[in-house]
């Protein structure tokens, strides 16, 4: 097992212009997990109720994912509610009800502890900070994702936590809010200066942004024409980020810049069909060749001189 | 003279969160012109009053620009206030008092009827197509901008202006104004139903999107920090973009791309000065060393193969 994952696990009730699906698998553990699951073996940690289906579980063992730390607990699993309709970029959350997830304090399953790579998901950071102490010295890279509650409600835990991370994971307008600035520079460098030694900035339709000391990459998002369900795109832009590297153990900025693309390719098709229906059913050749658009869409020749006039005067 | 640009000379009254500058010379001929300038040989269409002052023609014609084209007529020259302290990335009109420029009705002089390479800045889609209607056959390439206020207000005669560009240059805002469409690929292919043969669409802190009906390139903008005065940023792009078409008279996908970068390079100098001042001021070591860093912030290797994993089942 090379990448574990923490996080929520959830069903959904979203509105879209494209329809509504009632009770869809969702969670950020769930589409980060068949998304990295196409470059590694991903095992997850997560909480559900007894209400949790089982072709659910199966779906995900059949993209070989571990789920043998998801705890089965009394009670129902986390439910979100969201529309889309106002803004397709921007969920408005109708309802959000905890259920089991309310008490997740999940125990790293001792098979578990030494595997070399961790994304906690968004959660609580205290939750998120307990699973990263349970890791053993064999952790070879973390990152993390938060939102805005926790960088409201958790601050403190929040930048402790960021101090160990080697990759923060956030979207743009909470890092805006976390780092109290809206310029790019200022803010990829306002969140550096809380100690993840990189920045992974997610602009949603505009793409992603790796930042650190020594480089910087604007990726654009893949222009998806038919989008009908945005919900974890997020999720799987980090998925095929960690999967990426967890499949390499390569820790140089090439190799970083290309796992941005990998996560970009992965999550332009999670939008492509509700929930996991389009994610979960990839083959090796799309990916390849949305990973070849990438290069098209983004590609110029730098062999050419620039045509710059000399004035004299 | 390779280049010619139509459209407005104004003074500016602007505010931004850097400080306020009155009487700033402005106006979009005057960025397009100037940002051209460091490509090739540029010829401005433009109307003032007699309260232009000497030393703003000097500065035009110090950067080899031929404003012999500039007709000179009693009042005022147009002025245009606004304020970013709002939105650094969109501007508030204060003010505009057209001036002479409400009754601007350009002849095109016989010598520069013959120029091969036309930009139509924003202004009167009438005023756009009488110049147009005035050039002779050797014109090569014809692109054009417009805002909100012609697409509500003369809406038939942008129609029918669209149909004989090369390039319709606008905002992202206003393309989306235009066709009715917020979905980029969407906005971008009504676009070209309109006419065009190819679209850019300008995204400010974004960057830009060049498509047409065979390829798709979208850029980044260039993370500037130290954001002093967001005018003229995008008629900046628009003279980068066809100064460098005019001085390589190359019309093919590669060079519009190097074309998209030249522009994304000028205009982010503009931005980090009030009105002209870092934008007339640039070497070209400047240029040149921005445009190698438009190739780091945006190229990935894709001779590594994606580590795609194969599920057995």
């Amino acid at each position: 097992m090379k990448l574990l994952v923490v996080g929520s696990m959830a069903y959904d009730d979203v509105e879209t212009p494209a329809g509504i699906r009632n009770h869809q698998l969702g969670g950020s553990v769930t589409y980060f997990s068949v998304a990295a699951s196409y470059f590694t073996d991903v095992a997850i940690l997560g909480i559900v109720g007894n209400d949790f289906r089982p072709e659910h579980r199966d779906l995900l063992t059949s993209r070989g994912i571990d789920t043998s730390g998801i705890e089965v607990v009394d009670g129902q699993t986390f439910r979100w509610s969201g529309s889309y309709l106002k803004d397709l970029n921007d969920a408005e959350t109708v309802a959000t009800d905890l259920n089991v997830f309310a008490d997740f304090n999940p125990t790293v399953p001792e098979g578990h502890r030494s595997i070399p790579y961790l994304f906690l998901a968004n959660c609580d950071p205290e939750t998120q900070q307990s699973v990263l102490n349970q890791m053993t010295d064999d952790l070879q890279l973390v990152a993390g994702d938060t939102m805005n509650h926790w960088i409201v409600e958790k601050r403190q835990s929040l930048d402790h936590l960021m101090t160990q991370l080697d990759f923060s994971v956030i979207n743009e307008a909470e890092a805006r809010m976390y780092t109290e600035k809206s310029n790019l520079v200022d803010v990829a460098e306002g969140l550096l200066d809380e100690g993840p030694d990189n920045v992974i900035i997610k602009r949603g339709e505009y793409g992603a942004v790796l930042y650190n000391d020594n480089q910087r990459f604007i990726v654009p998002a893949y222009p998806v024409q038919n989008i009908v369900d945005p919900t974890g795109a997020g999720d799987s832009f980090a998925g095929g980020f960690m999967g990426y590297i967890a499949a390499t153990s390569r820790h140089d900025p090439e190799s970083y810049r290309q796992a941005v693309i990998a996560g970009s390719v992965i999550a332009s098709f999670t939008v492509e069909g509700f929930g996991l229906d389009r994610l979960s059913n990839l083959t090796s050749e799309e990916i390849t060749d949305r990973f070849f658009e990438f290069e098209d869409l983004t590609t110029f020749d730098t062999a050419i001189r620039l045509p710059l006039r000399q004035l004299t005067d």
